[in-house]
């Protein structure tokens, strides 16, 4: 049985001694002090310990069952969303005026961390329900506001999000589904849809299902695409449940993980819809959540490596195999514990190096979503923009990675699935692919967001880490070397496969894309860099200061210092791949594969 | 439903224009004309294709189930091997006396990519028959031979490598498994052994258990392991069948994949057993199998690597998603297929290139096995003693890798089982970590196999690079550029790094062992470059021959290329790693982990 604890000392320290949320002067910011963020993660963390963790082992074992249209969740699951309900955990994050507790996103996220550690699979109901509920939030009319939110905020109701058909994920142009206008304001949508999370089950009363379709008659490909609300059962004036719509679960997938996750198919046959948002612009209401939901994903990433990495560090300690080279560590045992050996030392320092810097750069990323929504700031949204494909295709790629180190630590007992360690890699491999595969965050990222605003995020991003080496350098040399000057390489790096991209990209598009994914890995390398170089600024101005958890400090330096010199080189080898341009890449016909 | 098309044009240009086997003078060789392996692996590639690949999902989604003792096979397994002993497939490497065919091993090895890459879980009953043969073959008596020997190579018998317990894997000195002699020249086996590979099935008549146990009295640890032949069914003087030996199934593992495997607790209680080898030499008898055995694990990673490729390719072709960037290519279509985007390219440009040059790699070891064992030559030993850990573990972790990104490209559903894609890589997975895990590889390359015979085996290695580049360099400018240089660059990298080892490893083991993962992928990024220039090599020569298919030698070259643009630069990062040292791997004290 895998264990679960909350990271709750790591995310104080980059809440208070590295992001020093509460002095921000992000409106609801300067609420978040180190006392009360640390009571509610304290809380959280039970939770996430004693409530969902039990459940995941449980979920991936039994599955969802679907027995004459109803899809039933694992066993226990409907407690602990009870529990997750009455412990208000549900809204934390979403208004007061409807039922939340309005707390920023940062704090959001780093409850959302523990919980998804926990049960990944659990969690996305919730999950699934919290960004249905943005949407109607950033574009739903007042009347939809009143009449969904409130049960969608305290997870009466949950939500979901319908894009993908059996034909067209990507390239959602191609939809059929479609949504016939009845003249009374509502629509009668018809089609099938696929890979819908949390698409049906017994924890609520009612599922508010969103989903894209095409008005007949309106504009070709994804133009033409409009997003509506179509709830399960159909809403009455008062807020009670009428009738059944027509929708219903065609099936539930059959999948390499996240078991405890009812993915349907869904169809829709005359199910009556409303309009959310204007007419033809349901992929602009889409992508205003996508920073959010990306982000959540990636730090979906973030959340399996770290509970894989908690139990493959027992692990390491516990087994005795093998004696240390450089002299026996446990002479009244048969044999070492697996942590003395070199490379299980690499594993594990890979690891905890990449948990500890994503949980930075998430928390970072989520506290510039609060300043662009909460202080309408255009730098802060622009510069999450760009850095969200980054956080969602890096974290999640190299998250996925480290589950299959955190795996192997356990020789054979890793693939068994007694240990639990397989579910960690199972359940990370979809934050790989949904929320836009990470080959499509590459394009995004190199194809969009590198030229959005005439480059000016991408700059801005440049700029600050510059600002950031100059104003830390020189003060102390072990500093510079481990921190100021491998992040100085890794960015050097990174601005040359910008320049190679403007340069050659003009001659060919392809010479720019076919680098895309080894720049969007490169570019993640760089935020690490960057938050080490933080991190261990703040770990020694506490070293410095009265800390009295020395050793904490010194390990997180200590982490930072492998990260700069084992992982940051990467930048090297992702930079030369992509100075090769499209040639190698597009050199075949299509039929000499 | 997945497909599986043999690599027969591909294996036989590696085995002909490549290494040129029918020229060789190795015992056995010169029988293998080109027409002769090809119709060879033209019949193997239909029973791959038509009776094992079928099976393939079969075995994923019922998998072995265990009832009142006796280990049942999935549907179609015992039928499909019926036809592989029919066919005569199980004995094709063995020797004539005891009814084999006495091909070489690299006609086995290329062989073995085809059935493997169609049903992985099914051909391991045979694999793991082969080994315990092989060993019984190099370790046996005559009467031992005479007696499990014909059976086993027409699988009427199979069997099974008794090495893991509950408590010990990698560190076998710990076991605790017992032979207590019996006076008669049997002994009697007691223990637990754990993760044994068809353990126990419904497909032959009798089971031969190879075991390591320890015989009381002798010296400690891993110098007091012997090893045991131990039947299911005790075989009488005449050769039938007698009563049912004291050795029973405790369980089937529930696994991630190899599902179609019975993976088996195995109890041994007072069972019969005799001593196979000497006395206390159990692990040498073991370790004289053991480059034959890891070469068919890295194997393994080819052929689900080259299993997934096929199958993303197809997707690739077929699905329609998104138009080409750089003008539509298919304008009666509602989207171009995936294959035009430059990302997916790369993708399947990584994996093409990684499965062509494993597979060169592993003929090529093949081929140096037989050198070793056919002609007695001591030096091809040495080198394939060096390189055996580097197929192991580098063909494993970048085959792994491959079936990942070849899910990938199925997006969603590379996720759900129905497409076959999820069980590729779960499949994939087990080869990183059986026959010695990887951290395990690494440390027996950099820790043992490079100092071997004062270096001389990596010394060979290294003047065969040399030797090569120049005797081929300054003839084609284009050829000296795309392929020698590179892995001119990439052999100095690996030559810095051993040096790294050599000066720093004196200091300190752990400055070397820190290293020895990144040295193994470097080392197997050299040899798949040495690969590549040898088969651009070959390639050039069919076109400025009579070739008649010149886009398959265009191919070729091309696809040469991208390995050495874009795979072959991870060298510079590895060998940035490796010049870190212990430092930072080794910083932490185990309880801030």
């Amino acid at each position: 049985m895998p264990v679960y604890n909350a990271p709750i000392k790591d995310t104080q320290f980059i809440l208070h001694d590295v992001l020093k949320i509460s002095e921000s002067d992000i409106p609801g910011y300067s609420d978040l002090e180190a006392e009360f963020t640390g009571a509610v993660l304290e809380e959280a963390g039970k939770v996430a310990t004693n409530v969902l963790h039990p459940l995941n082992v449980v979920g991936d074992t039994e599955g969802c069952r679907l027995e004459n249209g109803v899809v039933y969740t694992p066993t226990g699951f409907k407690d602990a969303f009870e529990q997750m309900k009455e412990g208000g955990w549900t809204g934390l994050d979403m208004p007061e005026e409807y039922g939340g507790q309005n707390m920023p996103y940062v704090l959001g996220t780093a409850v959302g961390e523990m919980f998804s550690g926990a049960n990944q699979a659990f969690v996305m109901y919730q999950g699934l329900t919290h960004g249905a509920a943005s949407a109607i939030l950033a574009h739903g009319t007042d009347e939809q506001k009143d009449k969904y939110l409130p049960n969608m905020v305290s997870c009466e109701w949950t939500g979901t999000m319908n894009l993908t058909e059996p034909h067209c994920g990507t390239d959602l142009g191609l939809m059929r589904t479609k949504a016939d206008p009845q003249g009374d304001g509502s629509y009668k949508i018809s089609g099938q849809k696929i890979f819908i999370s949390s698409g049906d089950h017994d924890m609520a009363d009612n599922i508010i299902h969103l989903v894209l379709a095409k008005i007949p008659g309106g504009p070709d490909g994804i133009k033409g695409v409009s997003l509506f609300i179509v709830p399960k059962f159909l809403v009455k004036e008062d807020g009670s449940l009428g009738e059944r719509n027509g929708v219903s679960v065609g099936n539930i997938e059959e999948k390499m993980g996240i078991h405890g996750n009812s993915t349907c198919v869904m169809n829709y046959d005359e199910a009556t819809g409303w309009l959310l948002g204007e007419e033809h612009k349901g992929m602009r209401a889409m992508f205003t959540m996508m920073n959010e939901a990306r982000l959540g994903v990636g730090m979906q990433g973030l959340s399996q490596a770290e509970a894989a990495y908690q139990n493959a560090v027992e692990y390491a300690k516990d087994r005795l195999q093998g004696r240390d080279v450089t002299g026996v560590k446990n002479p009244d045992g048969p044999a070492d514990p697996l942590i003395v050996h070199p490379d299980i030392r690499r594993n594990l320092m890979d690891q905890k190096s990449f948990t500890e810097g994503a949980r930075a750069f998430i928390l970072w990323g989520a506290s510039m979503i609060d300043k662009a929504h909460r202080s309408g700031d255009k730098d802060a949204d622009g510069l999450i923009s760009l850095l969200t494909p980054v956080i969602k295709g890096f974290l999640t790629d190299q998250g996925y990675d480290m589950t299959v180190q955190a795996q192997q630590v356990y020789g054979g007992h890793g693939y068994i699935e007694e240990w639990g360690m397989s579910q960690y890699t199972r359940d990370a491999r979809i934050a790989m692919i949904y929320e836009g595969a990470n080959g499509v965050q590459a394009l995004d990222l190199v194809g969009r967001k590198l030229a959005q605003d005439g480059g000016k995020h991408v700059m801005a991003f440049f700029d600050m880490v510059k600002t950031f080496s100059k104003e830390n350098a020189g003060q102390d040399e072990a500093y510079d070397k481990a921190f100021i000057e491998p992040l100085k390489v890794a960015s050097k790096d990174l601005q040359a496969a910008g320049m190679y991209f403007m340069q050659e990209g003009m001659k060919n598009p392809n010479n720019a894309l076919s680098g895309s994914y080894d720049f969007m890995h490169m570019f993640g390398h760089v935020c690490l860099g960057l938050m080490w170089a933080q991190m261990a600024k703040a770990a020694q101005q506490a070293l410095d200061g009265d800390a009295s958890d020395k050793d904490f400090y010194e390990t997180k330096i200590n982490t930072g210092r492998f990260y700069m010199a084992r992982r940051l080189p990467a930048t090297g080898m992702h930079l030369a791949r992509i100075q090769t341009g499209a040639d190698t890449v597009m050199a075949l016909d299509a039929a000499s594969f």
